[in-house]
């Protein structure tokens, strides 16, 4: 679940509400926050369901009572050296997977203005540190909360690897050589006496251009083309 | 370079340039943008000289026009099968990092009700995708932007491992072990004709701590200090 702890700003908390609803997580709670915003976050068109029903507490004590795992966000990496800091990476994320497995897991942010207090600090098992250009550590909140949700969920494979499309055969690949070269030639682009280099010009040309199956074969169709028509005028 | 095409809200611009700052990038491009958008943006309190830098370009070609690598961002997975689709993953940071040696790279990023086009598309080399929860797909535009920063920067290791923490030895776990012990003992907390299983129960509960040489050293003064008094009290 994610706790925002004295969050100041309603377009904050709706948000932290909305990555929270894009990266699946389900409870939200807030710890003191201003009233007003609170407010205004909640009744503000296309509130979520998870905003409506987030929970308000008193105390982080009371916030994170029922969670086994508790971790403070800080954009600061060494203000605190006696809590263990980790970055936002596939260790942490896994180590937060992990206790998901068999408890409720607090992930605390401060509010905007100075973020987590040392006294929040001790609440939490472990701080984590989204690692940011050292000149502009500090981030937007409902940006924080974003990216924290998002490098904490398990990496994604590519389902559709650019990889995968089909790659055009060799044959295909000569064909279009051959096609180029034969249209290059009526053309007059290929100069007398220089065939065989421009042949392999053509050639090495046409394999960088890595062509897919289905691209050989449209190439190849426009080069006939051309070509064809390149014949039908050298006969007349 | 990151590059939005049609935002319309002032918020998002200012928060997609807040995100460049936090993830080092440098370069932020303009299509079109809501001309009342781009100028609130630029005057807002704390607009960063990256936001004041901004080029506006009246088409995607000619914001793209001097990139090598031309990236389109959407949060739908199979609109459009003629581009490769990737995810935000590890691999797609890497081949963007890749490309950025030898080239300008730009991000595109569509506006906040429709994202982009087919017709942006068709500038782009591939496209990419944020794995979000199947039902809640759209982001944020401010967050989008700093999740793809974060997804593609490398990741970066634990500086301060929680590992690292000199962990206690077992001669010191044992201290305490025996002190705990004779004070339980002392307290009547040890039954009698039970005393074997009770001091493995202490042992194996001192052993779960996963006690740091530290924390160890501390624990074992208030367990001496604990039993000299229990002891004390013993003898009037």
């Amino acid at each position: 679940m994610v706790v925002l702890v004295r969050p100041r700003n309603p377009l904050n908390i709706g948000a932290a509400a909305r990555a929270m609803s894009n990266f699946g997580a389900r409870q939200l709670r807030l710890v003191n926050p201003y009233a007003v915003a609170f407010r205004e976050a909640r009744s503000a068109v296309g509130a979520s369901g998870l905003l409506k029903n987030a929970q308000e507490f008193n105390s982080v004590a009371e916030a994170v009572a029922d969670c086994s795992l508790v971790v403070g966000t800080t954009a600061v990496r060494n203000r605190d050296l006696q809590h263990p800091l980790r970055r936002l990476n596939d260790q942490s994320g896994s180590a937060i997977r992990t206790a998901l497995k068999s408890g409720r897991v607090a992930l605390l942010f401060g509010s905007e203005k100075i973020g987590l207090t040392n006294e929040d600090f001790t609440h939490c098992h472990w701080l984590l540190n989204i690692p940011t250009h050292e000149h502009h550590i500090s981030m937007n909140l409902g940006q924080a909360v974003a990216v924290c949700l998002f490098g904490l969920s398990p990496r994604v494979a590519d389902e559709v690897s650019p990889q995968e499309a089909e790659p055009a055969a060799s044959g295909e690949i000569e064909k279009i050589t051959q096609g180029l070269y034969e249209a290059l030639k009526i053309s007059g682009y290929v100069k007398p006496g220089n065939d065989a280099v421009s042949e392999k010009k053509v050639r090495r040309l046409m394999l960088r251009f890595n062509l897919q199956a289905m691209d050989a074969k449209v190439l190849l169709g426009m080069v006939r083309q051309m070509l064809w028509k390149l014949r039908q005028a050298g006969k007349n």
